[in-house]
């Protein structure tokens, strides 16, 4: 079996347990997380071979990020260590109209000050592929963008294909730095997810209003968009993006489309609980690159992807803990037994 | 006041915390129950004289699953001590479209072992008017169909009533199994629940088409399955059923039929935030036997069975820890304040 | 900046963990609350300099409850000290059907022992413009009817507001009591705060006619209530209530109705999935009296002092957590991001 | 089997997780103890058939309290139901020199306002051979000294032991009350436990400097009082006393010293790390009882209540949670392993 | 670099947090541990490729025990998969004079249940140098001891090292069961382990008078014992063995004997704080043959063996969470800072 | 009453729960603490005005922080806001043989990264008559040290006591760079705490050989180099001192020396059973500070000083959670009591 590499940040999650506020806890849930990192865990546990690579501390929290994945079935034998720190989120959960709110402390993170010349992409991807990154890896410095533009140049000369979640956070970088990069790594890419702000402020390409409480009704909106990424890059053949109307922290309801050499399918639409909104764009990339590598294409494709992401919105931590098997009965079977 | 006497296995019942799945979790929660279990505790906290029949190993795990009954009032004298183990079942609580997951792990455990000899049911009877227990009891082992043939005689015999919960578990037997064990034991009893596919699996009539999300509508089907179980058995003189609308882990509404003596009651609907699923069957067992022995009939009385058993969905653990006047409360009451 | 002074109780609030009931718990959380200090809490965390008084026992627990007020922000500088204990209420949350339910224990504290000539209203009152206490306080003894009588007889003679939530306590006296010492209190009072019984019970004046599960419909007979409280008492020229229609422990809707010198002002309607139902009215009482010291009025002012009051019911504890930015966002904004 | 009762007050226990102090925790740990409660349950787990007579509230805590010792095995159905709380006692345990300190608020409760004529003697008398109390009972209230009397005169006349814990507690009443107290019912007392300052405050006979530090080298002292106990109430047959060396909250050498009928014995001494000292002395006392009641005399009496008690101070909770066959096995072997 | 592999059963351990007896407790935290896979987390903690070999069922429980060995590093990719259900121990650890006690619940698990024909020993041992099981994993069935006959055939023919852990446990055979066993296998191993009562149980040789309050001084004793292991069986180059004076669950002092090729070695004696017992042995394995692997001998070796060994009393879980570094620090450094 | 004013860095501290180490914990407790913080709440807390100062950072995390301070009664209208991030510190405690360990992820905090023209030293020096802060301040940035500078010529202008806590930190800076930086600072001190490496690593004064098992045995040693500090710096009238034994984790006796104009005292030996030893200098300052301002001298002086050094060994938090009433029993009183 060949191999998936993704590659980005890690991080320490720091959250207070049952819905209590950063100001009042005196305990925080400890977890390793980060968007790439999530693909890879989910992937692996999906049944694919995966590895993911970082930068990592040589102190008992990069240790323990690492064991993290391992234990989940990454590959971690190509993760750097060395550097000064382990980013850290802390993830403050919300609740009905309490919205969830989010303190990054990554700044000066291991894998945030790695140099290009760190990475020695022949030996890194051997074995490989696929290749997975999101924008916020793209965001984390200049000298990042940099190791992944030779990333992805050295995908194209050795026929890897190349994955791209598109990602956007505003707290990393403008829209205008975000297509600036962006520009120079899309003509490499083949596969290419965004939702919501993520087309106009990564691509400059509108789809959505910013209305999060009537997203799916958006759908035009966001196929024109679909349609303008591949008709921009034709070496994109892919896209994905996921469509939600949010009603409170628990209450929305999710579908999704795919674009695939220019013909469109649509998801059903699943009404949801929400437990935890992390990780599952993460859940989706990871469904929707096991799914195609499984050879689903069209409807059974984005449904795939849709009921893993929607899969993890039930899970406690960044990982979508859910098996092949898992998810493939929640695509064939609506409801769900009480017991 | 004469006695209840249920009979059944009692087990650990292990729980990842908070919705946490088991391969991620690094503590259970510990808790003590089993179907007839829970019957003869809701019963003792709704004011009944209730003894529970099981064997549990002479170790601290069989005195703690003790202890919890004795604790809630269950008469624990008549329960044999020895052999190897105390069962367990691992409840991995699903949430929103994710189910709910439960390993067993019960095999080989000092009451499946039990053998018939060892139940000396004049003793065990002694002060009884009411026997219950459960299709679960009868699919353990022939041995255990066997006691359980020598009891229901023993109840006939002696004016002793019977109440059969039909629980089909198709992990433990056949729907074959099943109805040629359910024939033998019919004959004796006088009071049967069945829900679901019990009907069809235990009783060989079928009653609900298997779409868990639309129960509620299947009304007449039911109903026509509680009269043939009474055409078959006369002996039975009542069948109480609850029909559901389950649309996500949390999210029902719950409604139930009763048919006395050839007349059907029909109770008002609840709509449900479901907590935990487990054990509502019991409750509502309990509920009704409990208001049968009251002297309720009819739409109170399956009003009354069907108040216990929704307000089990908000109990953590096996028992339905709420009393008479609670559930009188919500029989008379149908909202619910916040403070 | 001038100083709000509120009076009364606080109490060591237990409830166990995760929806658990009391009868099975093995541990309480444990937080410090009471109408007033609840109020005084989130007057300081809304930007007010905001002191509480109250009297509290000189043993660790009144320490405690002492150091999470002052923490907050809050001037404790006034508290007196001394007397047998701290009051405790046991917090049992309900969920979905069952109710929650409280145990009050806190006869014979410190608090309620309290004597009106350990009072020095000049020395307490000093530097303060505003002075607020509910019908809790004046419900704990006659002496503290009397200690409220010459507080709000200070207050007048030198220019500083009262503010009254009525916050009616069946479990603490009769509607005939109530409204006796309340007619006594009334003329000092500039701004009052009545929900659902509260108006008949204090104010003797009916508005709500008992069904929890439609309140907002009664808007008519809430804005008649209102303007008859003005009717009699000239001196409150704002009158505030909360309306609700509760479904579920879980599931409700509310909305406000203001009364500003005879004009009517009604807030929006807010869906919610209620966490937690304690201290709702004394956010809204602390999101009212913040946003009248802002110099809002109407519609906005009621909007602040509802969105202050909904946030509440997303938060563990007593004391609402919010800040005057995070109310302001909810009132800009309707929905909520789950990331 | 005939039947020990004893009588006394049950309380909530509150103890901060994990050597926190109360000022700082944010939950309790949640037990419910007290000196004649933790001997009947004691007493219930050695193999006795024993029952508790209190009074308790009607509320759910009441209601735990009693399915706590029901659990264990105590007969509760003489308990008495009503009256205004549970008591209440906040446990802070120390650490190494920091002494571990405990906060009463007992004031009030169901118990201590009991009145005499409640207790119907020759109902709750029926069947009992051994009544057991202790000096905390008698200090409640005079009300509570009165039915003590007339329980001791009740058993005085029907041949029923009388076993007193003398329990000095200096935060309920003086030496100069309990030795009041005292005299009165020590005429009918057959067995009697005293420790440390107990016999001074109580019997008003010295036997302890009052340092703690150097407890066992006092066994001469000590003797000398235990014989002048019984050379002044010849009634009493048997006096038993724990001796001890504290050295911190953890390190401490227990031994302890019986006198029956004029013969001394002295148990080993126990060298220990202890986790929890609540508790022990009524660990003592069921141990001397049961032992008694056994047929053991003499050393392996004292070996036997000692083993009973310095195992208490290994265990969570008020109750001391070993069984007859683990005291025996500790008395038979001084070390343990540790696997 | 070549790979250990160890052989035998892991099973879920549940353990009552904090002292808790099984009675009493409402949750157990889970830990998944058992003698050679302890042994193989522990090698690849301290840098060795380890490979663990055993048969888990196909379900959670046995992924979630998968992982964890995955995630501190052991290549899990020779584990057989199905069979009934995972083992279970319940561990609840002793405090001062009460000894520590141990529920199995092993029996029927899909280890113990394999047959030996599943055991494909070319491939299995494929890489392998050394080959390391316990006398537990000897003790759970005929067919396992049949099983291990032919991997020790197969490692003697292929020149793979076989270590053996005598470990005996009373629970699971007789010391003649035992004995019988040993001397099939004895015969292929070279290196062997012993402590206690392992040597006259497994291999009929008295070391051990059975009193662990003295086992060092017994030294003279278990030399001989150890030089009589290599008279009978030349194969053996080496024998390592731990002696303790166990003064409490908690205090105790700890060396180590070695016997290498006729040459003896002893250790340091280490005064010790006990945390927890279990899987001190393993952890003298696992250090002893990392040790030897790089090439240590006589008093450094055991020196190295005995501190990871006493490290490991110090860890919560039956896996050594200990570093080559952190073993070194302590074999170079006798006292222990506190910060 | 004048005012303390501390000065420092407060960070998160982070703690695997019960002695997990960090690569196995899935929470960390979390608290708040600092050298210069724990002096000003441990001051408050002793009963004196003090105050803080840093700089926090505009989030929730530096809310917490200063929250927690005010909470215990510390002045925090000084502490500036804004900058980057609070700084962590993972604190994994050891047990036994295993020593405690810590991450430092202080890099880049909202304190470390202020210039010195932030702090207006008029305003902030208002109303306070003593300055502290310690060695880890002035290491933090050149820009720090000249902040200090700065505070310290203020300090000697305004007659201003100064007092430092040596405190050196090798993972901060080199012995060379710490003393350079202190010549410049003890010109304007006049008290002085050294501890261990503290006088050789900050002051260039051999004390302490290095070995902490016998520090005691080395007061000849610690009071010559006391002398020659007052001998250098006449200014400086009051040293401190505080010498260990420390056996391992657990295990250590306590004891110190005081130095005033010349005169020598020592305080008795404690021995102890450490339950978290972080803090424990910072209590001593503490308590020094606050005995000398209550009058104190000579040998209670510095009894004091240690006993509330101890004290905080019992602990969980960086802060010790003792009063003045607490410190004294505990000087006038060596034993401890279990109950």
């Amino acid at each position: 079996m060949t191999k998936v590499l993704t590659m980005g940040e890690i991080m320490l999650r720091l959250k207070p347990p049952v819905n209590e506020r950063i100001i009042q806890t005196t305990s925080f849930e400890a977890n390793y997380g980060g968007a790439e990192a999530n693909v890879a865990a989910s992937l692996a546990l999906l049944g694919e071979d995966a590895a993911f690579l970082t930068k990592l501390p040589s102190n008992p929290l990069g240790d323990a990020a690492l064991y993290t994945l391992r234990g989940y079935g990454v590959d971690t034998t190509r993760i750097l260590r060395g550097g000064p720190r382990l980013g850290i989120y802390y993830f403050e959960k919300g609740a009905s109209v309490r919205t969830t709110s989010v303190v990054y402390d990554r700044a000066g993170s291991s894998f945030a000050e790695a140099q290009p010349d760190e990475f020695d992409w022949p030996m890194l991807l051997d074995d490989v592929d696929t290749f997975y990154f999101s924008g916020i890896t793209a965001a984390l410095s200049p000298a990042m963008a940099s190791a992944l533009q030779a990333a992805c140049g050295y995908c194209e000369a050795h026929g890897i294909t190349v994955v791209l979640d598109t990602n956007y956070r505003g707290k990393m970088w403008t829209p205008a730095q975000a297509q600036a990069t962006m520009k120079t790594l899309l003509p490499h890419v083949s596969v290419v997810l965004a939702h919501d702000e993520d087309f106009e402020a990564t691509l400059g390409i509108k789809a959505f209003d910013g209305d999060e409480t009537r997203g799916i009704e958006q759908v035009a909106s966001f196929e024109a968009a679909m349609r303008e990424v591949q008709r921009r890059y034709p070496n994109i053949h892919t896209v994905g993006s996921i469509l939600r109307d949010i009603r409170s922290v628990e209450d929305s309801d999710w579908t999704a489309l795919l674009l695939q050499d220019g013909t469109l399918s649509r998801a059903v639409t699943h009404h949801l609980h929400v437990m935890e909104g992390v990780g599952s764009g993460d859940a989706f990339g990871a469904g929707l690159l096991h799914a195609m590598r499984q050879g689903l294409t069209g409807e059974p494709l984005i449904n795939y992807a849709l009921a893993a992401s929607v899969l993890k919105l039930t899970i406690q931590g960044d990982i979508n803990l859910n098996t092949d098997a898992e998810v493939k009965a929640l695509m064939n079977h609506a409801g769900a037994m009480n017991r």
